[in-house]
Parts: structure tokens; sequence; C-alpha cells
């Protein structure tokens, strides 16, 4: 399993997946998650992937084979893509192309051949953008009611999303709730290990874009997952106890 | 779906289920889903329910109706077993009853007929015990490692249980705990909701076995509610932004 967490906010956007792939328990290994796509004069555009890892590395290898055969036909291709609705067509087609290849193949011998994918960025000068496209290759985009989209293993990590994180929410607090989210999935979930990859775009088209990757020892992750615990055990302890639960002491 | 949480502590069991049911998301009920097996003189034995309503109904229904059928072999019942062990075994082949019958039935026409259980309490002056009866009617007991089992909806509630939740917790902030589990996963998932159904049975022999529901508009849980959505944000606040996102100011 895989965590990958894309964040759209009034500031910028913010792209974060970890690393663990597994066939088994048994057959753990750690691959990159988080790719740039395009090629990077008018367009940061980035994808994370989760799910079968040969059918997202398939999903990607022909996005990549279109860009070197399509000459000509720039629309063709992520890399000349005029908007970013149609890099998502396009990820969503080649995510179609490699189920009736690799997932057909991954079918019959019952294997899941399901991948979903994260797609953000930004082409020109035209806004920001986030997608969602799912294992049949169809998509959404994030929009500003809930400023986030999750693909894998998404549940663990989503309680602290929606209570902490808005629109309005600053880019470093954003990167700081998205990094609480992956430790409460990998704290509950052994398929979500670091090292954690993440990509920061922000808004202003002056601002660099930043790419860091959380190592194993990252001391910064190590302060926030022990801080994070001793908040939680603190706040517990804050709450009152339930009025109607007052007992006698017990007679044996 | 549905939330079930068991605790097996040092001081006691607690165990808590939601009550909402849905047959897509146009067809929302509530029905109880935490029940009480046995007959209640020498025994104290519940069971929380989750999947197919349906299902889990007619495993309660079979259990009855063996209770009325067994005259003369009180180990074919929950009310007669001599022990938690049999219990859950007689539940889990209730459970193979069930998918004998309408569980084949639903799979017919493609619906989902799994359903888990479960079984907590004690017979006579045994130790106090906690099983998870699976789908197949094979089933687990909880151990004081990880003190806790949970079915159905588990993985939003699962983080605060990690880190929060051990065998030495005391009863009232266990429930108190348990509360802030289905807190978290009604914040992020619409087929979990109140009314809450809890029993806690202490330790202690002696001790009053309490029942509660916790109903829509409790006072108590609103405040809880509340508490931990504020206590959460200040909690986040509290942590340092990361150090690597030091950026100057926007040229544009």
């Amino acid at each position: 399993m895989t965590y990958c967490l894309g964040m759209l906010l009034e500031a910028g956007l913010v792209m974060m997946a970890d690393t663990r792939t597994n066939a088994g328990v048994d057959n753990f290994s750690s691959f990159r998650k988080l790719h740039e796509l395009g090629d990077g004069r008018d367009r940061q555009i980035f994808a994370a992937t989760a799910g079968s890892l040969s059918v997202s590395q398939t999903v990607l290898g022909l996005l990549e084979e279109d860009a070197l055969e399509a000459e000509g036909e720039p629309g063709r291709t992520v890399g000349g893509a005029a908007t970013m609705f149609r890099v998502a067509q396009l990820v969503g087609a080649a995510v179609q192309r490699a189920n009736d290849s690799v997932g057909a193949a991954l079918d019959k011998v019952h294997l899941d051949s399901d991948v979903e994918l994260l797609v953000g960025g930004r082409i020109g000068n035209a806004p920001l953008k986030l997608f969602l496209v799912y294992s049949a290759g169809n998509f959404i985009k994030c929009t500003s009611e809930v400023p986030f989209l999750q693909i894998g293993e998404t549940k663990y990590g989503r309680p602290i999303l929606d209570r902490a994180l808005g629109y309005d929410t600053p880019l470093d607090e954003a990167v700081k709730i998205g990094l609480l989210s992956f430790d409460s999935t990998m704290k509950s979930n052994l398929g979500v290990a670091r090292p954690i990859d993440l990509v920061l775009v922000p808004r202003g088209r002056g601002e660099p874009v930043l790419s860091h990757r959380i190592g194993e020892d990252d001391p910064y992750f190590e302060e926030i997952t022990q801080r994070w615990a001793r908040l939680l055990r603190e706040a517990t302890q804050t709450i009152p106890n339930p009025p109607w639960l007052r007992r006698g002491p017990a007679p044996d």
C-alpha cells in the first residue's frame, strides 16, 4: 500500500507521497511515488501514484513514450498539452491503456491491478490545479470546499485533515498538517513508511518550487512524531471523563 | 457501514457500537448493533455486529433459536456454554450457518454478505474475554499487547487508540478515548453515526455492569467533540513548522 496526499490551497499546491511498496508482508521495498511530468519550462506538473507498482510504472512509461513519439502533435503529450484538464485526460487515457495490457494480465491471475494517481501543477500563467485520476481513468478535480485529495491508504490520516486543514491554511502549516496525517497513517499501518517525498508549488509564479525528501531518520519528523503523541495524550487528559460513569468503589 | 470497538483492559471490558445502517446513501436507518447474549444470571455476554444487517440479525436469531431447541444440551447454547471460548465457537458456527443460507442468496445477486462480530463478557468467575469473529466464522481473542479489537469502519478511529489506549488505562478514561475514536470516525465518514451504545463490565465481579446510550444530542458528546477539535487545532499550532521551508518573500 501507499499513502499520497495533495493539497490545493489559496497559497499553493503541496503533494506528498510515501515510498513503501509491498507484495505481501515479506516483500517490502522502497520506490519513489512522486514524479515530475512535463518539461519544467512553461509548466510544473507532478504525479503521485498508488496501487499496483507495475501498472503505475507502465502508466508513466506510456506517457514518456508518447512524448517521444508525438512529434508535431504536442497536444497528445503532457509536455505539450495546453491545459491541466488536458493533462488529466492524457493520464486517464494512459491508465486505461495500462489496464488493457498489464491490468488484464494481472486480472487473469487474480492479482489486484488497480492504480490511482494525483496529478497536480500548472501550465503557463493558468491557475494551479489538482486532479485525482481513478483506476478506470476517469478523474475529479480538487475544489476549495475540501482542499485536499488522497489516494492509497487514506483513512487513518483523514481525521486530522478534516479538522485542521482549510483552503486558507498557509503552506508551511499545511506541510506540517500533511506530515501529521502521514504520521497517523504510519503509526497504524505497516504499508506506509518513510522516506516521504514532497513538492511544494507556491501560488506566486516567481517563488521557487521546493522538492524535499524526508528520510528515515529525519530529525524534524522524529520531533513532530514525538510531540504529536505527547500532545494527543495531554489533550485526551484535558477532556473530562463521562459524567454518567461515576461508580462506587468495588465491593470485592 | 458501522463502527464497533471492544476494549479488554486490566480494569474491565468496554464494548461500543454505533447504530447507523445504510444500503446506499439514500437509505439510512438506525438499528441497535450491541446486544446482550446469554441469560444474565451467571454470565454477562455481549455481541456487537458489523456488516450485512440481514446476516447479522440471522446470526442472532439462530443463537436464540438454539436456546429454545437445545433442551438437555446446554453446551450447544450461549446461555449454557461453559466457557467464553465455547461461546465464540457457537457464534462462529452460527455465522457459518447464516452464510450458507442468507449469505449464499446475497452472493447470487452480488450483494455483500460479510458480517463480523465482537463477542465479549464472562461466565461465572472466569476472567473477562473478548473475541473478534470473522465473516468465515473463525475468530481471534484480544490480548493485553493490543488491548482492543475493532470491526466495521475501523481505520479513521484507530490512530487515537494506538496512541492513547493501554492495558492499564482506567475504565473512565478508556470510555473517553473510545468516544474520541468514534468522533474521529463520524467526522470523516457518513456511514457511522449516533446513537452510540456502550456497555461496561468492570473486572470486579461485584461492580454493576453499566449500559448507556449516547443519543444524537448528548451534551457530553457534543462537549468532547468540540473540545477535541479545538485541542487538535491547538496541538497542531504548537508544533514548529518545517525548518527546510524557510522561503524568501514572493517577488510577484
